[in-house]
């Protein structure tokens, strides 16, 4: 299949919640902000991504790749380098890819016990 | 009417929420993902879902008929023919048809005797 | 302001979940199917709904005028001309407008005593 | 980076939960609705943001900054300036700025000791 997408997503909201009590319990469970990309083409696509803050300059780059013919569903507490996002903190980010892509952002939220989930698709900048 | 929208869409993110303890009780209860899929127009639309995994080749294609000025709203845990979707693992869907339809994600998330939903309008590639 | 939008949008999602047991205590807990229709312009914009079903023919025109600079959060479940939306069952809506207008679509489900909550923008059609 | 985004977007879904139970234990789950605007560019943005309700002329402009690389979660029942939003009321915004912005919707209900969310890309009129 042809590569589909675009090559740059904006995703303005971006707060990641504070680890809930079902943490220990049930991995699937952890509350979580993800980035879901797909890359339909024939090629790796390499991706970098910039955190906005609300008080302070942009993080970044991290980096990830995307295989040919693959997707990655990318958990934003998972990101190390070159810094962690802080949890509780209002963000946004923007995925900037070397080959067409495309982007969903998702949120679940378990804290209290209950469930809270919440998706769009990012919106495409290029 | 005429046959609305588009004939290629993405969905990026994917994960079948594992059975839960509410599924004997009402089937309209039991966690699911699901595609939408309207045909406004006045022929069937021939549709092929490819779905797409983090670690191993996609699987499909596969078929199905939205008949003209219908809806169907597809749950991807009961596709059956190449193979079944796997419960609990990240996917996406690319959806092709044939004529111009409009397509809806929607996942019904209920472990833990909580409900939660999202739902997104899926990616329009062509 | 100008008037801002398009005239035609599409909701491939739509189910009206059965009343929940919250609905004697609080009006704004009752399950709802809802288009948010906002008409920024200066003339009042006459609408026309028609759904669909995956088992038989569409139902409509439902009828219905958006003032100007006015939104109008509709609940399908109040639809009651030419016919009642069956409760617990699959459908989808095109939405025509002959003013420029923007819609989303929110589904409230509040079956249990918990709150679950869906919104995406529909999608414009021409 | 450059500018990423649109300079007028409109949310037709505005309805501010009136305050949960939860209020006094967690600010971080009083009930909200919020629309995250993303500035990528290098110059301030200022944004104008009228209301729109079902019965009535809009409210606004109510006016804020989003500085150059920055982004801003701004919380509905939080505008006070010329008048608060009432809570518990139908409403939609259209957002205008000065530069390119991206934003989007989310709300948090935590009535009942549950958590539900909404979230969905504003609409791009310009």
């Amino acid at each position: 299949m042809a590569a589909l997408g675009r090559k740059t997503w904006v995703i303005p909201e971006g707060w990641i919640p504070p680890q809930g009590a079902s943490a220990q319990e049930d991995p699937t469970l952890v509350p979580h902000e993800t980035a879901c990309l797909l890359n339909t083409g024939p090629r790796d696509a390499q991706v970098r991504i910039t955190i906005y803050f609300a008080d302070r300059e942009p993080a970044g780059p991290y980096t990830l790749t995307v295989p040919a013919r693959r997707t990655r569903h990318l958990r934003f507490d998972l990101l190390r380098e070159p810094e962690p996002v802080p949890l509780g903190t209002d963000f946004s980010s923007v995925i900037e890819a070397d080959e067409p892509i495309v982007v969903q952002h998702t949120r679940l939220d378990s804290r209290r016990d209950s469930l809270a989930l919440l998706s769009t698709m990012a919106w495409p900048a290029d």
